[in-house]
């Protein structure tokens, strides 16, 4: 029975004995709400990999608790064969998905904690781990609500929305990103009007986005991608509003594909573009969108999956990546939970992902 | 079995007694190949309006064959109520799609037949009727071959080509509008890469469009609509090249939903965007794209028709128009079968409605 509290139900926590980890399937949504136990390496990596899991900040939380479960199992007896366990599996994991920054940041920030303790007794470090997994989810719930207060700065009653593929609270822990600002202003009883593109080739704006906004009781309205430029040209959409898997330097961007697309037609349109995400998503070490990988990922997901028909030839070839770059002349302001970054991004990203507290990078106008 | 042969199955004839429209049912491609006998005016609007016929001059030459039918399968005695019966037939076959120009054009040419053979003899009437029908069929065979020549004068040998929908063989009579060079260049040996985008809702440009271009042996990639920004920015694309419904007089043009935003797309990346249409399509009573009327759809198409399991919450809002207007400033050429029409529009197309031969409108470059 749909209610229409915005909490969608928790979709990444411990199991109580700390054996499990317990993930909403998001692949079955919004048909089914099925929840799985995962308690070993493959499993952890056939999440990832099928998006079972997803959304940047919330596969950073799932990597925390995961890597915690895979220790706590490990069979191996002193700490030098234990860290070497904890180091496959970190890197085991870290090879499902190669474009979010969070799920190898969160990886090597628990395989760092464990190195920290090195000849500890394992009760210690297996309590640590946990402490520290724990620690990754709320401070997703802290920026979650930080991006979202940033963001509703952004707009008013009445705004249209545009957004793509899913940055709510099933991609992270409360709230959202891009979905954050939205649900907090329905909270607080705003009315919005959010378009959802249905994110082809595996509909997270139909599947997901749709659900939690619905749930949530916003008016919100799906649409297939290749009809943003209508509701653009109609007057429809005041805002553009995603996520993000990958910020480079200069603040290219990393997002589900078909983002740069909905960027391109936004600049085109004169209507303003916005990409939320969690500071830890910015990638010093990348110093343009050129640096980061993009997924390739199989071509059933075009063809088949979801159709009950053959939608193309058995045979044709397809191109099928994951997500695209979207350039940083495009995007009007990228906002972190330490504030609203504008161009030039070279510094205020710079400032955004040192600084350790909330600083003024540039007021919004 | 698949062939190499860039010749469909015959979409649209009529059956050799004169009484039925067979048609090939394009909803079911590319997993069937089934034909339809339609009889009645019923059959033939809902083949219309359920796109199992569909693309711009093919939906004109259906308009001819099935009034003809109609026609021959009236009951009225006398004339005065044969031309009525004919004139009712031709406006509920029009009701069933509002925005291509073609099918109320052919139509209307059907009627002023009738109206200017006054009570002469209903068997010459039929007769003539019937030829009206097939010399539709016939210029449409020459449009498109005179269409495709102007293409292929635009590219080169290795070309990459984006297209969205399908205007290829399946939408006319031969070779087709936007796809006529890409077939026409096949058949001379000329090898080109072209990138199909599928086309949501209905799946055309992965159905037909990848279909028709297997079968012909051309090298073709299949994309979500969502993916053409990032193989623009890859360099794979060298031009667009897209069909249309109807263009206004400034060169507005109504196409596909997903056309204005591929347009938009390649004007950012610089690259040509090619818009092919027989001169039938230049509607010269619409002065701009504003006054062109876009059909809108059903809900279920977006969220239920070719998927297996629920893409989306069942109570959400869906907004689904069938075309978008790409404004004329994003439209390199309009290619008709009287030559390559550039800006200013208002001007090379007059010329091209207006003009019975082929005539140098402006050289291509």
């Amino acid at each position: 029975m749909p209610d229409t509290n915005h909490e969608t139900p928790q979709n990444i926590r411990l199991r109580d004995d700390g054996a499990a980890v317990i993930i909403l399937d998001q692949t079955l949504l919004p048909g089914e709400t099925k929840y799985l136990e995962l308690t070993n390496a493959g499993e952890m990596f056939d999440a990832l990999k099928k998006l079972r899991v997803r959304g940047a900040p919330a596969i950073g939380i799932f990597a925390g608790f995961a890597l915690f479960v895979l220790a706590y199992r490990t069979k191996a007896e002193d700490y030098s064969g234990f860290l070497t366990k904890v180091s496959e599996h970190s890197a085991f994991l870290n090879s499902a998905r190669p474009t979010a920054v969070n799920l190898s940041k969160q990886l090597r920030r628990m395989e760092m904690l464990v190195k920290g303790l090195a000849d500890k007794p394992r009760p210690l470090i297996l309590d640590a781990m946990r402490k520290e997994a724990e620690m990754i989810l709320r401070e997703d719930i802290d920026m979650c609500r930080a991006i979202s207060e940033y963001g509703l700065s952004l707009i008013r009653e009445g705004f249209g929305i545009l957004t793509h593929c899913n940055a709510g609270p099933l991609a992270t822990s409360r709230y959202g990103t891009g979905l954050g600002p939205i649900l907090l202003g329905r909270e607080r009883g705003m009315y919005l009007r959010v378009y959802s593109c249905e994110t082809r080739p595996l509909l997270q704006g139909a599947r997901l986005t749709a659900y939690e906004l619905s749930r949530a009781g916003v008016d919100c309205t799906l649409i297939c991608d290749n009809m943003a430029s209508i509701v653009m040209k109609e007057g429809k959409i005041d805002a553009v509003f995603v996520g993000c898997d990958r910020v480079a330097r200069n603040g290219d961007t990393a997002n589900k594909i078909g983002t740069s697309g909905a960027a391109i037609l936004a600049k085109h349109y004169g209507i303003p573009f916005y990409v939320f995400c969690p500071s830890s998503t910015i990638d010093t070490e990348s110093e343009t969108g050129a640096d980061i990988e993009i997924e390739l990922r199989p071509p059933e997901e075009i063809k088949e999956l979801f159709f009950k028909k053959p939608a193309a030839p058995a045979d044709v070839k397809c191109y099928n990546p994951a997500f695209d770059i979207t350039d940083s002349s495009l995007i009007t302001a990228i906002i972190t939970e330490k504030g609203i970054c504008r161009a030039p991004y070279q510094e205020s990203l710079t400032q955004a992902a040192a600084s350790s507290a909330l600083i003024n990078l540039q007021t919004s106008d």
